[in-house]
Order: structure tokens, then C-alpha cells, then sequence
């Protein structure tokens, strides 16, 4: 299988979780995509229905729309019974590295409002230590270059997310400093230390929210379950 | 002395903390508007020069402006040498509540980046457990509602804050959830367990961001240094 074929094979894996009259949580990127390609063929072919779903992105309810899933703001669908999102990088204790594409707060705010939050990735996404790329930092726009300075000094090498050369705007009217983890400390540490500075409104560390992950490789499809 | 006379006693103590040259944090609600009115009036006597200032909300944009202090973005005069702010709640330690005015966030990105930060009261304000009022909690928009259920399911009372009978909007976009810290609880656990909800951006608690306090009482003014 390809990165492509792997995706799709742990989306599919997925939707088998999903039964008629829940309320789900829609990721976004590559592979939540094709999760909700999946969905929306299966809800069209009338194999599911009465499915009440909420999105992590403009992006993805855009998507959604145009494959006529049924939207709803997420609090008059909460606590959802499933949510299913990719991830940048997981670890063997389900902890993860989410929002290279962006939509990291909206998708942290959905996916704790979830009883079940299974990620979907193929195999590249396993590591063995989180922070082998960056980790993405959502700042308020007045925080933004006095960060910059702070995170530097940290020895966190920030560098402002762009889209088309302009600083990346995220639905919420937030910037991204995307941050790399020194080598020498442990994820949970170096994001204690961001969290203190003001300004700060979340990052791409997910400590604790997915029960289990769908992982597909070469050789098939390897689930992970959470110990909690 | 009456509540109005101490506030302004407390501010023209801060100001003889002033030095020409230096770079300032204006602060924001009814004391610091007496501080930036006398530092107004140092600046048009020629008794300082050199100074330059950065608010910590547009309210105080406004008032430094009609009195001709100079401005600067925080980023260009960061490091500041020194903050001048009230605040709501004011403990032995120097922990702080503040942002009943509506300015937590801004207030403690620019605190943060000042050597000196001075807190400026009359005597009502020292409390022996924060907590005595609200904790301000700034959220995003996308997560006012399922927050609100959130921190009822805690426990904190949650009152949305509203201004002329619609939801107040900060300086940064977002909404206020005025909490009730739980008498059980110390406010630093209390902080900890909010932080962990996705979609909050920032409390009112300052745990370690004073570095003094000038509390105005009748018999004169008590100086609060920090341990630290």
C-alpha cells in the first residue's frame, strides 16, 4: 500500500465504529478527509443514519456540506459519541503532536467534548519520541512578536506559520508560531513552560485526549488502545 | 481619606517610581487611570522626559493619547523597566485577580514582559484568600457554550459577561466567564484545572507577575515587596 492506500484503509477501519444516530467529530487534513469521504458515501448509500456531526475546521465543513453531511454547531450536539481526526505525530502512550495544518484549538475544543477520539494515521506518524517536526503554538496577534522574542530566548527556534507570504490566520483570528522541542527535554515540560507565557492560547500537544488509534501499515491496520 | 483619594495617593507613589527615559506599561481600570492622568501631568511640566508607554487595553490607549503620552507597540519597547497597574483581588503573596475591567489578557502579556511591575490599590483590595469575587476566564468564541457546561459540571458558576446586554468582546475577540473559586479549593488548582480546558485563552489569576504592591489606607501607604 501507499501513504494514500494506507490512509484510506485506517479511515475505513474507522467508519466501523460509527453506528446510526450518533454525534460525531470531524478532523481535518489528508486523512480525516478521506474519513469523511467515507462517511458521506456511506450516510448517501443509506448504510448510516440520524448522524449529527460537527466539524474541526471551515475546511472540513466545507467538505462536509458539499457531501451533505448534517452539521451542527458543536454544543447543541455535545458530549459527541465519536470523534475522528488525524494526527502529525503519535506516541506508544496515545499522546499526540496535532495542527500542522492549522486547526489545532478548534479541534482540541471538539475533541475533548468526545467520549471516544480515535486517530487515524498511516505509519510514518508513529514515533518513538514526539517532536521530531515542530510543534504548532497559537498566539494572539498582540502577543505575537513579543513571543517570538520569549521563544527564542527558550531555545524553542519559533518561526511564524505563512500562507501565500502572509502570516497564516486560523479560523479563530489567531497566529501560529510553529516551535521545535529541544532534544534534551520532554514534550510535557517544554509545553508547561510555554503555557505560563500570556498570549499563549493553546498548542499542538494533545496529552491525553484520544482513547485509540487506528495505524496503517504495510502489513495491515494496528490499533492502539489507551491504558486510562 | 475616601476610596478616590487613596487610589490617586497609591498612583502618585508609583509615579515618584518613574525615572526619565524609562519604557512603561500603562494598566487599565480606575487606579491605573489615576497613575497615567499624574504621569500625564509630570510629562506636560517637564518634570519627566524620554518616557515611553504601552497600554494593556484600548481604554487606556485613549486616555494616555488625549494627554499626549507617548505610545509605542509593547514589542518595539520591550523589555519594559516598569508596569503600573490595579487590581481586583491582592494576596499577602502577591498573587493577584485581575480583569473584572475586561483587560486580563492584555494586561498580563504586557506585565510579563516588564522587569518591575508595581500594583497599585487602596486597602479594599487585600484579601487574605483570592477569590473573595469573580476569576475572569477569557475564551474563544467557538467555545463559550460548551465551556459554560464545562465549568458548571466543575463546579464554578460560570456567568457569561455582558455589556449593554450582549456578550462583552475583549480587546482580542474574545468572551468573559466570570468563575466562582470553590472555598475548598486553593485558586492555583482551581487555575490549573480551567487551564486544561481547550478554549481558554487566559485567566484573571497573576500568580507571580507583581513584583510590589502600594496599598493606600488611611494611616498612609503599606509597600508589599515580593519575596522573591
Amino acid at each position: 500500500m501507499d501513504p494514500q492506500q494506507m490512509k484510506i484503509a485506517a479511515a475505513a477501519q474507522a467508519l466501523r465504529e460509527v453506528r446510526s444516530g450518533m454525534a460525531l467529530g470531524l478532523g481535518t487534513g489528508s486523512t480525516a478527509k478521506e474519513f469523511v469521504r467515507l462517511l458521506g458515501e456511506a450516510l448517501e448509500r443509506g448504510e448510516l443514519r440520524d448522524i449529527r456531526c460537527t466539524c474541526t475546521s471551515n475546511q472540513t465543513e466545507e467538505q462536509a456540506r458539499s457531501l451533505s453531511i448534517p452539521l451542527f454547531p458543536l454544543e447543541e450536539i455535545a458530549p459527541l459519541d465519536l470523534a475522528v481526526d488525524g494526527a502529525d505525530e503519535i506516541d506508544d502512550r496515545l499522546r499526540l503532536i496535532k495542527g500542522r495544518g492549522g486547526a489545532l484549538l478548534r479541534g482540541k475544543i471538539v475533541e475533548q467534548q468526545a467520549k471516544r477520539f480515535i486517530v487515524i494515521a498511516d505509519d510514518s506518524k508513529l514515533v518513538e519520541r514526539l517532536g521530531v517536526g515542530v510543534l504548532p503554538v497559537e498566539v494572539t496577534p498582540f502577543a505575537l512578536a513579543v513571543l517570538q522574542k520569549r521563544f527564542t530566548a527558550m531555545g524553542l527556534q519559533p518561526v511564524l506559520r505563512l500562507r501565500d507570504g502572509a502570516p497564516r490566520v486560523t479560523d479563530e483570528g489567531h497566529r501560529i508560531l510553529d516551535v521545535r522541542v529541544p532534544e534534551s527535554e520532554d514534550i510535557a515540560d517544554v509545553v508547561a513552560r510555554i503555557r505560563e507565557c500570556a498570549g499563549v492560547v493553546e498548542t499542538g500537544f494533545f496529552p491525553n485526549e484520544a482513547t485509540e488509534a487506528l495505524i496503517a501499515a504495510a502489513g495491515g491496520i494496528r490499533r492502539i488502545q489507551s491504558r486510562a
